[in-house]
């Protein structure tokens, strides 16, 4: 793997000094079409063996291109706002916008990497990382992100030179630490887990450039060099979007799905439902109020069809929770900043801390219910998004996190019952819109995509409570105790951790 | 100033009973109209003494109105990323944008008034920090926030009596913390310095209102029919903008004027300019890897005319940083999501955590350049912008930020040389436009604005550095030579700390 990046490649001084120029100006002219542009960003990966020149190499991109549309994120020890959230959060707030350059120094590999060498996980442990890692790269290529790795490679006997080399210097002592030669005593346990890492996660649309480090106008060359080249090809020759594989889904052949399970007929009158109202909000507000909860944190995803009653079933969740520690957030069209990152991006920056709770009012299901059915996305990325939203979902499971989503049913009768009151109604006016009435048009649509979202995303770990919403005292019943239950148990986990 | 809050209201059941729903169905109408209008931002201070039922009224407030459109943030203990950064940043990133309810339990009050009762100021202290709180505001009613301020109030027996009755029911005992208890021992000191802090900060733009935290139901009908009376009023009657001051300044009347005494013709030749670059560049790289330079942080703001090598000079410095610690902002037309705050909020936003470095292409200072010369903002608004400029800085110099503030000038002449030149190399042709041209007509009133700006924003503790740049060497060595000496300055400074 490495053996390339250790054959002593050099370039002199003069055929340096001639191809710098022509390539800062090509550096420069790339950079401006793609931030006039805006179709894409470009992520720039740092990794590889300390003394590598990592440093000198970001600086000098930093230097070579135009410093304000570059933004470089240094990951060192996860501050206490990044702890609290899904390991990946800390990533995920340092994408870069469409058009601009995001260079990490320090990435999604480095701890993996160090865990593995020093032996502190499995390899069961590292490959699931390894997994995830490919999973997550697959999905900002799948946005549209140039994603490029960069390994900076050293020969065991050079990286030692170079440190020793480094130390000397008044002016670069301070580059090497402790750790860098407790690391290096450990070359080639480091060896040989980055060679796994770089050879199962060397994708053709993430792929790894490893580069060796001992010569700064080599390696500076070779990173300007595949950075001009992956740029301008980029810009030049945008991918087309892929041909989706034919959604060939078939619809149950006796045309009965999982919706039609669902009893609708159950029905709550308002004295028992008042009774165990209250009951629940009880358990729940001691629920959120306990000693672990501090550990965990809840995000309930709420969908539903048009006038299901999820404003109401809201209100009745959060007259029970501390206002201090939860919010509410509705999602509608994203922002601007929004739509220069990936899909999941505006969700991943609304993620509670531990303790706390969100609850998503409409939610990332956007992507596979109304996107898909209004066109709003191409197939592919209606496609995808299942697998991506998994995922996401996972991590926030790995991260103590409870995610409870609801799908709020009703039927196409009561549901022009409701539109019909809510337009008479002086105070509910305002909860319809066109909108909702095109919607309805394409019920069966949405039935179509509604089944689906519940068949590839109701997991073990996520599972989809589908609530019978013609009544609804019932809805909030089974809302507010399905919570109750999910909280309970995660706490009864918990104990003795 | 308490007193009226001690004399036992109480409202009875069947009051409440009757008044709740219309209260309810005026305050969602009113959250409505808000949200639909995006006009102005609501900001909601809870503070008070503890039991006297904050907690439960910012819940109540969640159930009554629209939770989707209400953001609460209780502010504890500051997190690492807070701490970091000036003391306002974290309520400044709390800030809720136009058209929604943000509710802030804890505040901009509670520090200074708890340290102050314990007696960690001194009088002068918490005198300035009144003064500054009362800015702060000033500045928050001045961009259209509605600002109410609601102080909770127990006399010292109902504490006492609240207190322990919260302690010995099970479901409220996690309200009651040693340091309520703490507190309550020095209840005449707390009552004391909180009359101050009220009387001091009770302005007809940031009214306290005194709440009898007694009676439950007193309580939430005081604070309901406060919060839609005002949101009702602001809504029908929206303020008209203050007619400004008559801007009545007057130019020097020998017309010459601060730029005049720039000389322009300072030249440095080549072989004197690297020799130079490279030393200043070696003395910014070691200040800012000095271990000392970790307790402080730099924000450099480049202001300049229209191609007076800004973009050069910024390249010169960020050579000699480490990539992984400094950032550069390009400063552009507001993002949708800016555009819903107040002005600074989208610098606020960028300031760097300790040891780290933000250059800002163009900056805060837009709005008495730009916008005052071509009308984008009212003369009232960038009539403010100076003070609101200095308090924003004084807050960064306090807590260790370096401000330096470049302003490059070039001559008319050399202006429209550089123009041509752009124009005529395909290399540049992208950095002039129409809008160049335009902005050029308009020297004369550009001239007057930044002689304003000088006049008005050059402080002792962040200073305007204005460069003869004319010669783009001269310009580079000033820029390198004084952010060195600024560094340096405070490195020596912190010495011993």
């Amino acid at each position: 793997m490495f053996e390339t990046a250790e054959v002593g490649h050099v370039i002199d001084k003069d055929a340096y000094a001639a191809e710098v120029p022509l390539l800062r100006s090509a550096l420069l002219d790339a950079q401006f079409d793609l931030k006039q542009a805006r179709k894409f960003a470009t992520i720039i990966v740092i990794g590889g063996v300390d003394g590598a020149g990592k440093g000198e190499t970001v600086n000098l991109l930093s230097e070579w291109m135009d410093p304000r549309h570059i933004e470089t994120h240094a990951f060192g020890v996860p501050t206490d706002e990044e702890l609290a959230r899904p390991d990946k959060w800390r990533f995920w707030r340092a994408l870069p916008p469409r058009g601009k350059i995001g260079i990490l120094f320090g990435s999604w590999y480095t701890e993996p990497i160090v865990q593995h060498a020093a032996g502190d996980t499995t390899e069961q442990d590292f490959d699931s990382q390894i997994e995830r890692i490919n999973r997550f790269e697959r999905m900002l290529a799948d946005e549209g992100v140039l994603l490029l790795k960069f390994w900076f490679h050293l020969s065991k006997k050079v990286q030692k030179r170079r440190l020793s080399k480094l130390e000397d210097n008044p002016r670069t002592r301070w580059r090497v630490t402790e750790q860098d030669w407790k690391n290096f005593k450990k070359y080639e346990q480091f060896r040989n887990v980055s060679a796994k890492t770089v050879r199962e996660t060397d994708m053709a649309y993430a792929p790894w450039i490893i580069v060796e480090g001992e010569d700064a106008r080599y390696r500076s060359l070779t990173v300007g060099k595949t950075l001009v080249t992956a740029l301008r090809g980029r810009i030049d020759n945008p991918p087309t979007k892929p041909t989706a594989l034919a959604h060939t889904t078939l619809r149950p052949i006796d045309s009965r799905n999982i919706l039609d399970t669902l009893d609708l007929t159950t029905r709550t009158e308002k004295a028992e439902y008042e009774t165990k109202l209250e009951e629940l909000q009880g358990r729940l507000a001691l629920a959120v109020r306990h000693p672990r909860f501090r550990k965990l944190s809840v995000v309930a995803v709420f969908e539903g069809s048009d006038a299901a009653g999820k404003g109401g079933a809201i209100r009745r969740v959060t007259a029970a929770l501390d206002a201090r520690f939860y919010q509410v957030v509705p999602v509608a069209a994203p922002t601007e900043e929004e739509r220069l990152q990936p899909y999941l991006w505006r969700f991943w920056r609304q993620l509670p801390a531990r303790g706390r709770t969100v609850i998503f009012d409409r939610s990332w299901y956007g992507r596979v219910l109304v996107e898909r059915v209004e066109g709003f996305c191409s197939e592919s990325d209606w496609l995808r998004a299942y697998s991506e939203i998994n995922d996401f979902e996972e991590q926030m499971h790995d991260h103590q996190v409870v995610v409870c989503k609801f799908w709020l049913q009703v039927s196409k009768e009561e549901q022009l019952r409701r539109f019909t009151e809510r337009q008479e109604s002086e105070f509910k006016r305002f909860k319809i819109t066109d909108e909702d009435w095109r919607n309805r048009e394409k019920w069966d649509q949405y039935i179509d995509a509604i089944c689906d979202m519940v068949d590839r995303t109701s997991t073990e770990i996520a599972p989809w409570t589908l609530v019978g919403a013609e009544d609804k005292h019932n809805a909030r019943l089974v809302v507010l105790e399905t919570l109750c239950n999910r909280i309970e148990g995660a706490l009864k986990k918990r104990k003795g951790k």
